[in-house]
């Protein structure tokens, strides 16, 4: 029995995310695909534009067989925390290939580069240490150091895409996972592409977002380039963004004082600072982000330490969580998916959580408070997330819509 | 040099007021007339309908020589606390005697009520530890007792002026504050008249905040009630309500795990686990409060208990600062009471703090906090309450206008 495993955010789910699929059991000619998804908050350090539940619901209409939650620890990260976590559940669930999409398409690329990498970790990081500038971002100094060190390195790392997929092969060659690598081409829109090409199919997950946040797209000319079961779950709910959630950071960071502030996990040095000061004149999010930026500091980054900031999650509290992955949950399933789980969940070094209650409340503690922040955006129309809600089972999936 | 120290909250200042500030200086002969008035958040466990500069404006237009902040800490208190924190400014600022409005009128009541109150306290301690009813307010147990202990106390103390009143005498009586006691009776309105009555000129602020609040008069409609600066002031503000924080309330409830919660100041035991379950489905403030709400607890203690989880003030924050006050906000002066602070502020025992800057603002640093919150009830209309803003001189009250 061949297991795929796959990481995603589905922000929303679209065209070249069921092409992904479609290649993944192609091509690995995997039984069953296990997505590891992030939950209501995403890597880039952004609410999802709909809840966990539907977006899941939509990668069970679409190929995947088995949807998990990548813990929100985990999941608004940069790259290497958040490869840490996705690639670690897909190895305590035994996949045996793990495959994503990227610009480069060589998947021997990604395992050269990953071996080189690992081989070389003391002597980059020390060339890192020396070289990097200060008022650059990191991944320009990595770059760097990658670029000095090695006269060929077999991988792009300015691509959005590679960096992740590297960061994939790295964890796996770092632990020796016994996982095989497969990267997908992607197809026609560049990561980043902000406008809908309406003579294609597939748009990029930004241009997609982007057009449903201005509103200056209606949900059905997006169409052409998302299922069904996107197309359903927009309309019959609120899209959120940062901006929902705006008030509450504006409250949070008027309310504590600069040294919790300080200690919040991620924050730069000085920058609480330019927080306190700058709160009092800004009325949204772009507003603040552009007030306090500086040079070294990208918007990615801003945005998750504002995350940080809204869940109030301390550097201590962070690095006593920062561990191993013990518990995850299990946001749905088909009948391929259901039979492995029972087939083979003895062998499983993780545990996969299906119903919240007092005990299971305690390990998942995070991913439900997160939850319960994202229904802030209106209360009124997102469900509960966590306590009153049970993984979907794809046979029920047809009276859900 | 006669110095009348007068306790108020001036929500908004009404002809009540007025007619207070009138009889003080006619009955005491006061030179001066100092008002400790709460600052943004008040006793009642409320925001003000308008800032604390505005309405300290009011006051000094109308018959208040100084006006000093009542530190939050104490303002957002039960009578005893307030009366301490209010009490002790103004013995401080060596005031002769204070003056009160009261149901009952009568200044010698309040005398004997406190003088037989702290002669038999340890008794009447005891008498309420055997005694209270837990389903019982705090407020009819303590009835019960001196209804029980003395034959014919001297006060009604079901009224809630008596309370604030006897509140203060006590403070006087047992620190031995050398200072006199003069209660002016309160004119037609009872203190809880929820009605506005046309044919008078007398409103009570709860009638007056309940028709603001309730849109169904406009600020014009209150010209009968109150003097011309109010109408000003109520005109140019946002009217400032409970609402325009519940969703920072909402958040804060959310966020805060059990244990964080039960840590509040005043949370009673396992009222955490009610706010924890009920405000998944609470819309508005009062919708929590009904739902949490329990026999023994009142509006008024419940409303506290937001205000403090609003505050983020701990039990342990609070018993660290709720001892003697070094430094108060000046909030203004007339030309008279520039003469006093300056002939006699040599001899004060409390600082007067006219300019918030670096050093300054860790003394008043829950004034800060709290006048930092209250902007955010509508930031882009509210002023900066602190470091920006110097005490009101009265000769400048034409050009503010």
């Amino acid at each position: 029995m061949k297991i795929c495993g796959v990481i995603a955010e589905y922000n929303p789910f679209h065209n070249g995310h069921l092409y992904h699929l479609k290649e993944a059991r192609k091509q690995t000619g995997a039984d069953v695909i296990i997505v590891v998804m992030s939950g209501n908050f995403l890597q880039r350090g952004e609410p999802a534009i709909s809840d966990k539940w539907s977006r899941a619901k939509v990668a069970l209409q679409n190929g995947a067989d088995i949807v998990i939650e990548l813990p929100v620890d985990f999941s608004v990260q940069p790259a290497d925390y958040f490869a840490e976590g996705a690639v670690s559940i897909l190895n305590s669930l035994n996949c045996d290939v793990l495959c994503f999409g990227s610009e480069d398409g060589d998947s021997q690329a990604f395992e050269k580069a990953a071996d080189l990498y690992v081989k070389h970790e003391s002597e980059l990081d020390k060339l890192f240490k020396t070289t990097h500038q200060k008022n650059q971002t990191y991944a320009h100094n990595f770059n760097e150091v990658l670029s000095t060190y090695f006269s060929n390195f077999p991988l792009d790392l300015s691509l959005p895409n590679n960096i992740l997929g590297f960061a994939y092969a790295k964890e796996i060659r770092k632990h020796k996972y016994p996982m095989a690598i497969k990267t997908v081409s992607r197809l026609n829109s560049q990561y980043h592409d902000r406008d809908l090409d309406s003579q294609q199919s597939i748009a990029s997950a930004t241009a997609i977002r982007a057009a449903l946040i201005k509103q200056d797209s209606t949900v059905q000319e997006l169409k052409r380039f998302a299922p069904a079961g996107t197309i359903d779950s927009l309309e019959s709910r609120p899209v959120v963004s940062w901006n929902d959630f705006f008030p509450y950071l504006n409250y949070q960071i008027t309310l504590l004082p600069t040294e919790e502030l300080r200690n919040m996990y991620m924050m730069e040095t000085g920058l609480e600072y330019r927080f306190k000061e700058k709160i009092s004149t800004a009325f949204n999010m772009e507003e603040l982000l552009e007030k306090v930026k500086t040079k070294q500091l990208t918007w990615v980054s801003l945005q998750r330490i504002c995350f940080h900031i809204l869940m109030n999650n301390s550097r201590e509290s962070m690095s006593v969580r920062m561990g191993k992955i013990d518990a995850v949950r299990l946001l749905g399933f088909t009948s391929a998916g259901q039979a492995y789980i029972n087939q083979s969940k003895s062998k499983f070094t993780v545990q996969l959580i299906s119903n919240v209650n007092k005990k299971t409340a305690t390990m998942l503690a995070q991913d439900i408070r997160a939850g319960n922040l994202y229904r802030l955006a209106e209360k009124s129309r997102i469900d509960d997330q966590d306590f009153y809600t049970k993984p979907i089972n794809f046979i029920d999936i047809k009276d859900l819509n």
